[in-house]
């Protein structure tokens, strides 16, 4: 296989086709799934010449971790549904290309026994044997679970907290609604609510999501964590100001792949305006729609510091496990690569904006 | 059925091809029919986060009338072409909902009939049992019978009068010529012509349509009744300025559904500018190409007091009377509702126009 | 048949395959034959209300000559290849709609037999009369060959010339090409070039077509007739301006149906910019893509005095002889009306730009 | 046959399936293969009338050579692979019309030959017996062997150097990849690698590209021959300057047929801007989705001195050898003095960007 795309139609083969309506639908009529990957199509790039270097940098750090390359992997949940090892051959996956795993806190696997993974496998790889977990977190109602998670994140070694925002309530998947998808399979569960906080042995707390958090909740975390907390799924200029006065660390700027509120526009879309809004007091991450190395180079130039995958590294699981994981970074490393040297840079500092172009024919 | 949409593929099942094509057609090429729907997805929603409610108010009141949501239902014509019990059965899913009934003139049950069904249905609704009906009127050339008309509409407790006038003459149909569909069926009639002024019994008279009509004959209306006094169909910002200065309560920013003038833009895509021309001074509501909680979120961010739904809502009849009229309003509510929830808007007040972007890749 | 357009369908299974393609293509690849009906798909109508009347004029007053309507006959070549009568039958319909003819200078029929059937309409028809033909010519370069053709048409009755000004050599219709039509069938010929100036008696001249024509032959012409002179495919609005400044009485706006050069704008999308330029010092004409009552209204709101329409004209004589070129007059003078008292107007003179929008989506 | 665009049918029915591939094929998912072509599809031609000539000039003259028309043969490589005689055919074929070949380095036929074929071609053509071929250079890492392909074309007679700026790593031709197409087939080699420098007898070195090539190699190379230096493959309006600043002769604005970096630009669509920047100091030249004379006319119009083509002239060789490259560029011939004659312009000074417009509908 040689681009992410194709992947998908190997994992659909592999997969429930109740499971895979889950994992590629979106909200309602799915427009904004589209958007995400359209948003990258129109945009074009116009390459530097006679600028380049034989050796290119693509590593980033980010809150103290160093990414061999500034593709990530976004928070995605229930990765048992598509292979047997589930988020322990994800980690794996991440550990051996040297990149950061926000870890989702919807895991089929607990985020303890996912950090011990990523340990193992950074020790076999090249890495510095010290993987970069994050740990992503809805805050729930109850503030004494949400710090019981925030401890088991910690204790497993999470680095970050990236904190949902975009969830008040659950988004409508409709394809789920048809399918009468409501359950995980039986032996399947979301691991990190298991045995939380004296429950009895055994049980497992379902998510909770509130229209009630609010930025107070915020300044309570920060209260409540030493760990950097990122805020995923601010997507409107105004309130990425309001996160940096919270004196959030990073902003992933996430419309949860299309998966919450129809018809909100792509993230790269939104990128410039809110790079602007934000003007450098913390790094903006962006998901969605990413499938290309041009995609990766497109959000970097336009002020990104990393982006983040996440359907495609559910097709690579499904698709060959962790070996597919890790093809599906490869080829993108392979590709953000050969990117940034047919753009004439020598490293991801010489992706400027005046790279990107909007694409003729389109409109932004 | 989970989306409104849906209900358009189940009423044709159950309806007589040439009626349907009466309902679901439009003026010459359809262009407008289109354009409705088309302009709603030509806008995308930024929500803003962590500033939600879980109580959402989601109840307008307008001239006096409180409705449980911003949908209505703006007149349409023939219900008893879809269903045996007719206007009696969407009177009834109206008042249960607690929204407001724009009853049309072309109603195949009288007026007072239609008045009494919601008046009935409302005491065992959740409505406080004083269910909003309003009355569409063309205004008949021949004044008196315009005077009989209201006389009628205000004895039967309608509310408000809600004045078409975007027909001078008929749209041009093109599926009803090609049809021969110029008839109402044996057995069915435009019951509020019935009997008028003295005719002898069971006469019908035809509606007219008059291009004479003039902004005179709005000042006529405003004092021969004391209801609010709504115009339907202006499209033209300087015919709303003029409205607004004749003195009327509400204006209905309405292309027909298309019916009329083909080619005429979405009424989505006219609604900021319309807003700007009335500046406040009345309210503006909207129809036309109403499908999703997030298309009514968009017009009501736009400045819209509430929307009204025209076909929906005999889709819903036409597959399950009453029932499916109902329904249809209710995946309404949820839809808003949700949308609200995901917008971090506590209520109506907080969607304002920041939340609604041109969609890329789209043009206003 | 309810729509101009629907009469190619029914012309097309009356005509031999190879005129069908002459008739119905273009230059190349047919560019500009597709943008000119898009042009006006881009455009919108944004009516008045409350403002209209019951008698709407739609005549129009052209260099002396009265049309019922703002619609005429654009020049069409070889009608015989269509219809046994030929620009007989043409000239009878126009006639008896009260319209105006440009009769092509490549006319199957010599113009004296085409204007002497029209007057013989005229009397039967509507009009008063005194049917309006007017004369489209190719300059020739031999000048005693024009001299000889404008004494033809003057003999004839025409009341103005029609100057075709965009062929310097002829356009490239590659359906000919592929089809090898390259001569008219036996029996016919361009018969205004029979037994011109002296020739041996049944000799008929070619068309000649120059490259070396100048703005001094208008000159030339100007000095040689005393009928009003009208370009026809000036399309830069600084020839708009050149051409009043050599004094010509009028402009037709036209790509010769995108049949000379491909990918030339629709006329419609020049229309604004080229009656800026001549800024009312001539009355500006169009054609081009016209087939409703609404692009009818479009054009003359946006500035031309009258629109022309060909193909339609074609495909109503090969469908029906002259009652199909009547009908297709008739359809456009109904949609006309329509349109005209949708838009709230009383007559022509109500048509003013703010009632023309680009359309949403499209991009002008 | 009459168009360009058919010569690749009939092509592809001659060539093996994987050289179509490689021919026809670009990078990764071809965006800007296909935006080549679109580019030129969102512009529009505005002719001017009453200013023609019968004698259309269409020669142009660049460095000393004289073109009888401004379309040269751009760089391509492996000739030999759609036609025995490889290069050698394609030399006739450009030498036969007059006009410039721009000799690829990766020819399967030495320069040397080819020149000589051209020679012996434009005794017997129309040219004056001198073609003009110029030498497509990739810089080598190595410079004594950049310094020895040099001296081989210069003693071939080229009299221009055409550097390729755009290739500091390889394109991936995704196709090639599926294919695995990775070597010429047996027989076949880079001919103007073969005894380089006084390696051992028939050994053929491989093209290497290096990221690590800098300006600072453009002044050396400066240093290193007295021919005209243009280069190929500059994109970035800013690189367009620096390339002036160091002295070169002219610029070829390309984007290696969409075969570098995918989702670069249409190479039309960025001519305007690129123009600009250069400012007349050096001609500008273009490539990229030429197939019709009103493409020619419009990058002329917009202010380049000649366009290239290059998937066209394969396409020509493929379907009938020499004869068939020559097809392909009479076709163009024709076409362009059809277009200029259209356009009212007595030659190619008269080309100005007023002739120009964006496309209604579609957005640069």
């Amino acid at each position: 296989m040689l681009t992410v795309r194709e992947f998908e139609a190997v994992a659909a083969l592999h997969m429930d086709p109740v499971h895979y309506d889950y994992v590629a639908g979106g909200a309602r009529d799915e427009v904004t799934v589209r958007a995400n990957e359209d948003g990258f199509a129109r945009l074009s790039l116009l390459p530097r010449v006679l600028r380049g270097s034989a050796q290119r940098d693509l590593s980033v750090t980010l809150f103290g971790a160093r990414a061999s390359m500034p593709v990530l992997m976004s928070p995605t949940a229930f990765h048992r549904l598509v292979c047997a090892e589930g988020e322990i051959a994800t980690a794996r996956a991440a550990a051996r290309a040297g990149t950061i795993m926000i870890a989702s806190m919807a895991s089929t696997v607990a985020v303890g026994e996912v950090a011990a993974a990523a340990r193992a496998a950074a020790l076999d790889g090249d890495s510095d044997g010290d993987p970069a977990l994050w740990f992503q977190l809805y805050l729930q109602p109850d503030l004494d679970d949400t710090i019981a998670l925030i401890a088991r994140a910690t204790a497993a070694g999470c680095r970050a907290l990236v904190v949902t925002v975009d969830s008040p309530v659950l988004g409508a998947n409709e394809r789920n609604q048809r399918n009468r998808f409501h359950d995980l399979p039986p032996g399947m569960a979301c691991e990190n609510l298991r045995n939380l906080r004296g429950d009895e042995p055994g049980n497992v707390r379902q998510i909770a999501m509130s229209p009630e958090l609010s930025w107070e909740h915020i300044d309570w975390l920060r209260e409540h964590t030493a760990l950097p907390i990122l805020l995923k799924g601010v997507l409107h200029p105004l309130d990425a100001r309001i996160a940096v006065d919270h004196g959030v660390d990073g902003l992933l700027l996430s419309n949860h792949g299309g998966r919450q509120l129809d018809t909100v526009p792509a993230t790269i879309d939104l990128l410039p305006e809110f790079v602007a809004a934000v003007d450098g007091s913390v790094p903006v991450l962006l998901d969605g729609g990413v499938r290309r190395g041009t995609d990766v180079v497109k959000a970097l130039a336009l002020g990104a510091a990393a982006v983040g995958v996440g359907r495609p590294i559910i097709w690579g699981l499904a698709a060959a496990g962790e070996q597919g994981a890790t093809r599906v970074l490869e080829l993108l490393r392979e590709e953000v690569d050969h990117t940034v040297a047919l753009c004439g840079a020598r490293g991801l500092a010489d992706l400027t904006p005046d790279l990107v172009r909007p694409a003729a024919g389109s409109r932004r």
